[in-house]
């Protein structure tokens, strides 16, 4: 794909106030003029929210860790295809929440599936069209564990074992693939206040845009 | 996986006369005593049928290619985890009709996405569970046209180009699969009289299971 805008992702475990700071910062570049859409999967797309009712289904016990990484990726491609790409080659920033490198880290560390082989299925589906940029947004595993439980309203105590070993996976599989990608991922430090860390992805995303 | 059955499935283009074939091999086998399951996709696996119906609904004209061969190696992955496996486990022969080789021959080649891509995710999707033998039925692309017309009660030159052109190059897809696994493949020459091709598929698998 020929492509003139750019592709920011936004990523890091739950817990990290990685979706408030994506807010504040599309109003920001709103503000700023930027042309820019903002999305995250599976992106209003029909066909890829038909994949995802499969996937979120609670009846489908049965599902196994590999047909949900395809469908994943299916769902990804078909919004990709769609929105994304349409959006960059009109020339906009796209700022989506969540992309490729949560497969990496779920589904292909946590999940135990592979970073590789996660990585090889999502490379079909997106082709050429991986991030520019993407926001890491890095927190210790604990505190991202007791910032879950307050939005929760629940005791820490009262998160199963298997939460809170699969949160610390999750951390884990980003600084792997944090170490694959540190061209394009920034890390901006997510235990600090609101307002720099705002401040901070703001400035990561205008040092690598114009302005 | 390990295993102890014995993984055979059917392949060809239209109008090969493969499924005609399937039910008589099966027929046989099940009178020679043979521990057998038969299945074709979705094989009545819940979530693969939902997959199907995303793939298959008239309505989703805007379903890119690549989506469409994620779904398929998805509802290819359920499938194999819930019904093949556990078969081939419990020693059975699991005789299948259609499996990687289409998606390779249909999606791969004659709707350009690459053999070797729809390889990769396939791959992801089956993990060491290639078949043992692969039944190839195969047909001049003029003669399997002429079957398919029939079948289809239309004069030849009704078929729209389209089509035409899309039939050849499965064909020509499925001689590119072959050149890649000539080990498993067996070729059944189709254009022969049904009794004669039914003879040859089961003298192919009796070749190479005890008997």
């Amino acid at each position: 794909m020929s492509k003139n805008g750019f592709f920011i992702t936004i990523e890091g475990p739950e817990g990290a106030g990685k979706t408030t700071v994506f807010h504040h910062l599309a109003a920001m570049l709103s503000e700023d003029g930027v042309d820019l859409i903002t999305t995250r999967e599976p992106g209003g797309i029909r066909i890829s929210e038909r994949i995802r009712e499969i996937i979120l289904n609670p009846e489908h016990e049965e599902m196994d860790g590999k047909t949900e990484a395809l469908l994943y990726a299916a769902a990804r491609r078909q919004h990709l295809v769609e929105k994304i790409e349409p959006a960059l080659k009109e020339g906009k920033v796209v700022l989506c929440d969540r992309f490729i490198d949560s497969s990496l880290a779920y589904q292909g560390y946590a999940r135990g599936l592979g970073i590789d082989e996660v990585l090889t299925i999502n490379q079909f589906a997106i082709g050429q069209t991986m991030p520019d940029l993407t926001l890491f947004f890095d927190i210790d595993p604990e505190i991202g564990l007791e910032r879950i439980v307050r939005n929760k309203g629940r005791e820490v105590n009262r998160l199963d074992s298997e939460s809170i070993s699969f949160h610390q996976k999750v951390c884990e599989g980003y600084q792997e693939v944090l170490k694959r990608y540190p061209d394009r991922m920034v890390v901006i430090d997510a235990s600090k206040p609101l307002e720099e860390v705002i401040q901070s992805a703001y400035s990561a995303v205008k040092a690598v845009t114009n302005g």
